[in-house]
């Protein structure tokens, strides 16, 4: 396997003084998917739980609809290919691929929702399964950062855990937003983890497209140290999404569905 | 022109206490590229400098060599999309649209390139043209984060600033990372900006794909707050880029070719 970090020369400026030292850097490592023996797609990400980070990439974008859809999946390591024998690709994949979503009023439609594919591959949340006391959300923020050690060395990756009430469950980080998020997503289909009463914690905004794979991974809940977009919290609001922002000391900011954070 | 930032209801926490209030929130905007009537892609971006932001990522990805090359361009704006007439469009590039950079060792090239497209649009600088004091360098990094008022408001964009060494000439700012370079490229191209003597600062880490955008724009120099990963820094080797990592308070890294640091 790859490292997942490395240690570099660096000229390094401090108060005035110059002095060469060693630097922690994360690396990137790209990685072909091949899919039935074509050329799908190259993910550049932090080399570890490749497996995972695939099958949740093939899930998110509505290749495959389960685990056991893929028959086959090997690595070749040394060159970075992953090839996956699937005979049951989701037929409409090709047709929609980053098609945008065109209602007839012919703009972005009222629910949000950009591509096609995502959505034909998430569903609304009509379950209030999970209640969190604000406590809760401080200690299950700071688990995911005390885990995040990679982060500590180098600054370079976003973490992103699976947690449940009780605490973390899972934790995963990349140098790619997404990728952190999809080896979660993968390592759940494997290992047919149930998500009802889960909880995603992330250290980046909340894009729309982080929205949308906690959506995938059929999470209710998601907390970030960071700010979310709007077009992140129109698809929470459409999705059922209990969506926590800027985690910080203290403060926290509740941005759709409070209904599941338990008050005093 | 959508707006580029909303006001939104937030249920804040704070002390222990819950109270109503209203929070400053980023927008997102999907654009679709359609080039010559086909549908290219489209760009999840802020709302502002449109044209701008295709310009550059055309440029980018190598589909047009200069501005010069665009017929004609025109914007619907309440559908979201950007039509562009060009008939000189790059004819490698549909070939090698996001196809590995594979060589003789079938692994990853030495230079560090992932993407066909990338290796045939950068070339090396051989020049050093440009010197800084590390003093310089925090004057510019901050005269960057002065500038990106929708951060302060928000927290949730990435801000790019096209610099020479007597300070900021244009800043940019997106919620995509790779947006706001390009709307820099676009506009640099658009009104023939000379590039020779610039430096970029950055709000983000320096991946692979940042440190690209610089050497397509053709900077010398890019300065960030954040961390580089391990491959950005083979390719700044490679591409004759200096780069500048951790410029917080008083102090900062120089990761490759510290030559063009004054020291002293």
């Amino acid at each position: 396997m790859k490292p997942i970090e490395v240690k570099r020369q660096t000229l390094r400026f401090q108060n005035g003084n110059a002095e060469a030292t060693e630097d922690h850097v994360v690396t990137e490592y790209p990685v072909t998917v091949k899919l039935n023996e074509q050329e799908l797609v190259t993910l550049v990400c932090t080399p570890e739980y490749i497996e995972d980070l695939v099958i949740g990439f093939l899930a998110s974008e509505g290749i495959i609809k389960r685990y056991e859809d893929i028959q086959d999946f090997w690595v070749q390591e040394r060159e970075g290919v992953v090839h996956i024998k699937c005979d049951k690709v989701n037929p409409f994949y090709e047709k929609f691929q980053n098609k945008r979503y065109v209602t007839s009023c012919c703009g972005i439609s009222r629910q949000g929702f950009v591509f096609v594919n995502d959505a034909l591959t998430v569903k609304k949340m009509k379950d209030f399964r999970i209640k969190l006391s604000v406590e809760d959300t401080f200690r299950l923020m700071n688990e995911m950062q005390m885990a995040a050690t990679v982060f500590q060395h180098t600054g370079g990756v976003h973490n992103a855990a699976l947690c449940d009430v009780n605490g973390m469950i899972l934790s995963r980080m990349d140098i790619g937003r997404h990728n952190a998020l999809d080896k979660i997503y993968g390592y759940c289909l494997k290992n047919q983890i149930p998500i009802q009463d889960k909880i995603i914690v992330f250290s980046g905004r909340i894009s729309s497209e982080i929205l949308l794979k906690v959506a995938k991974i059929g999470c209710e809940i998601v907390l970030s140290k960071s700010a979310p977009t709007e077009l992140a919290l129109e698809l929470a609001e459409e999705l059922g999404i209990t969506t926590i922002g800027f985690i910080r000391g203290d403060s926290l900011n509740v941005y759709t569905y409070p209904d599941r954070i338990l008050i005093g």
